[in-house]
């Protein structure tokens, strides 16, 4: 092998992990406001797409949706639907993200900023732990497990992935 | 073409992409700080100068600047000093980026916190689209587009640009 | 020097810079998982190993740790064990980097979340200049200044570096 093909070799996995690592982000990035503007089961479908077809939502305490359509129908209720009519934010943070060729895990905070007569408060403060594939269709939830932090032993658990390198 | 040839364009096309969108996530990463900071004209110029020489920042109900002038005009008011002086954080999140060759669409959340009396406050939670334009001096915003999440139409629309793939 | 060898090594360099981008934000991102699931030492020497032999946290006002074991030091008190017992989040925004061959500066926000009788508030938010180098094992931070935006000249004078290109 030349040296040149040995260059090209290493400059092209290198640049595949960059760009799976900002890939990631992106998804990441949508979940938002795709969320906040799903007041229709259209804008459901449209979040639910981000995850892989048997990919998974674990909210905790029972709330869990799986696919695409299990998914969009964690959004379609009265509470989110109020959310997004009296105004929402449902905010990242920027990830940590550890690739594994064609799988990831991702790590980072969200929070949900609600409005209500004309002030805005912060509503929930979440860890969430994400397991990603790359398929066909590029990179796609495999699992989302958010937990509240509001002391509880699984969001600690969560929190303490950070360790590993 | 060689293979070499060919893999040497793609991998100069995918790296320029790539710094593409570290760079344009580095012109929102500066707004913050630097309208944090901008108790002075020089303050509001040196933010205004992220802005394109015609760039908008449209911030609805007619507030609106034009050009790093006149961006930096938007700034020097009362209401924006005191927030300097007793201390507030414009925090952008990390943006949804869409590149198209030298120009490019971002999505994110800002969040202005206050401090007043010794604690803080979420004053203003918002969404932005940005417009980028690549020119000689690097990425420059043409369109910053901000509308406050308390329930209002324009907002659920730019929030719903997150659905474009 | 032929004009692959040239194209090859401005690749080479710009992928490392790209590569020291992310790899920097990622130390960034690690620092809250680790530090809000703190309640032993164990998870203290874990946050501090994100720092230099001889690196400094400076949160002013005198709280001040130096080194691994010192930042460690600095977690391990009643405040903070209650934080990670009642539940709280250390929240970076996506940072400003700039890059300069072996050293690095960064500048961001930081939000302390609590949460307390069930509900959250924001308890801090500053603003962060980091200051990294790479060594043997990777970008480990040098200093980390931590000031409170409650309005004071340090905290504008960190956010001012903003300005500089």
């Amino acid at each position: 092998m030349s040296d040149t093909e040995a260059r090209l070799a290493a400059l092209e996995a290198e640049v595949r992990a960059l760009r799976d690592h900002i890939e990631i982000a992106q998804v990441i990035a949508r979940y938002g406001p795709l969320a906040d503007s799903a007041d229709t089961l259209d804008g459901g479908m449209a979040t639910g797409a981000l995850w892989a077809e048997d990919g998974v939502y674990d909210l905790g305490g029972g709330w869990e949706g799986q696919g695409p359509a299990g998914i969009a129908g964690l959004l379609d209720n009265d509470v989110h639907r109020a959310l997004v009519r009296d105004g929402a934010a449902h905010i990242p943070s920027a990830p940590r993200i550890v690739l594994d060729g064609d799988r990831a895990t991702a790590l980072n905070y969200t929070r949900v900023y609600k409005h209500e007569n004309g002030t805005f408060s912060v509503w929930r403060v979440s860890v969430n732990r994400w397991e990603l594939a790359r398929g066909d269709a590029g990179w796609k939830i495999v699992r989302r497990t958010n937990r509240l932090l509001d002391g509880n032993d699984e969001a600690r658990g969560l929190l303490r992935t950070a360790r590993e390198n």
